[in-house]
């Protein structure tokens, strides 16, 4: 395969997978609102990724999902902030940004992903979509860690990020519910955090 | 299943879940000497991690090991730097430092992967013990991306770290020449770089 290899249309390739993955280096500077466990400062959408990621890895067991595709759930969270690069991230309770969220993500995908090849930017764009409707249990595994990953932050900063937006126990709670919709044993857990977090004064009731 | 899912085993099975995850929230305060791309600040190791995993997902092709297993090495990207929490970052060209890095790294992996229920404790450490060694096609691929991705940085961000530590092209030759053990297009790719950074006046030649 080495002439393949170093065909002109082979470069062409690499070099549109490495145009993208210098590209998607600016979620490194895209910021959450949760911080990051010692409180000194907000967590970045490259971080949590990676930090979702090994939640596949070592959570996927909680899930009731049948035959759930572990990889395919990784390549997800691995990819399923990277539009918001040029989106940016829509604070979950912000209920007037969330109004053009899908349109500004969309723009965001068309330019983004198009870096890859052909296929790949298809494949990409397919995974972002299928993690955005929620509908397959691999995607409904990672909305639940998505939801589940700043909780535990939020907890473990003792509640900054909560006070700072005044959120309270039942806003948290109708939140992340969906985390039930793929795994009863993560979400009674998460219940239990936030039913802490109550009485430690790190979230309101 | 419903039984075991609230059995005191798993619940305390989970806790030690959580407290792993949680604790390794620190690797995003764990600073590299690579420059993120718009070179305002340095990369941590949580980014980094997060970087790999994606080429692992998008470079796979590139690797001329035969039935690589993706998932396997992605895992392997994902916690190969977790020991540096405790360890510190070795920066890769600073010999003296290097000279108790394997004790220390040790030391750091047993506090923390054991934080995990043992089997999951024994998976982490055997992946890292197989990155370390790189004798797997897995740990091989692993070990180039792990070369390739600062590199990258180091391009795109001007040369910023090269000069900051006075990093010349025969240096970074010898140190990346590892890429070739698992891909001839991408050493082929980085030598090209490197060419390039030195005509840009990014890379001392």
């Amino acid at each position: 395969m080495a002439e393949v290899e170093f065909s002109k249309d082979s470069l062409d390739r690499l070099q549109k997978q490495i145009d993208f993955i210098v590209e998607v280096d600016k979620l490194k500077q895209i910021y959450r609102q949760t911080y990051i466990t010692d409180g000194t400062r907000k967590e970045n959408d490259a971080e949590h990724s990676w930090h979702l990621a090994l939640m596949v890895f070592l959570l996927a067991e909680h899930t009731f999902e049948q035959k759930l595709d572990i990889l395919h759930t990784m390549k997800m969270v691995l990819i399923h902030d990277i539009v918001e690069i040029d989106a940016g991230d829509t604070y979950c309770y912000d209920d007037i940004a969330a109004l053009d969220k899908e349109e500004r993500e969309r723009k965001a995908a068309a330019r983004i992903f198009n870096l890859l090849p052909a296929d790949q930017a298809k494949e990409v764009w397919e995974l972002w979509e299928e993690f955005e409707e929620v509908r397959t249990p691999e995607a409904r595994f990672a909305a639940a860690l998505d939801r589940l990953q700043p909780l535990l932050l939020n907890y473990a900063s003792a509640g900054i990020s909560w006070q700072e937006h005044e959120v309270k126990r039942c806003q948290c709670l109708k939140r992340n519910n969906h985390i039930e919709d793929s795994s009863k044993v993560l979400w009674d857990y998460a219940v239990r955090v936030l039913d802490d977090a109550v009485k430690k004064g790190y979230l309101a009731d």
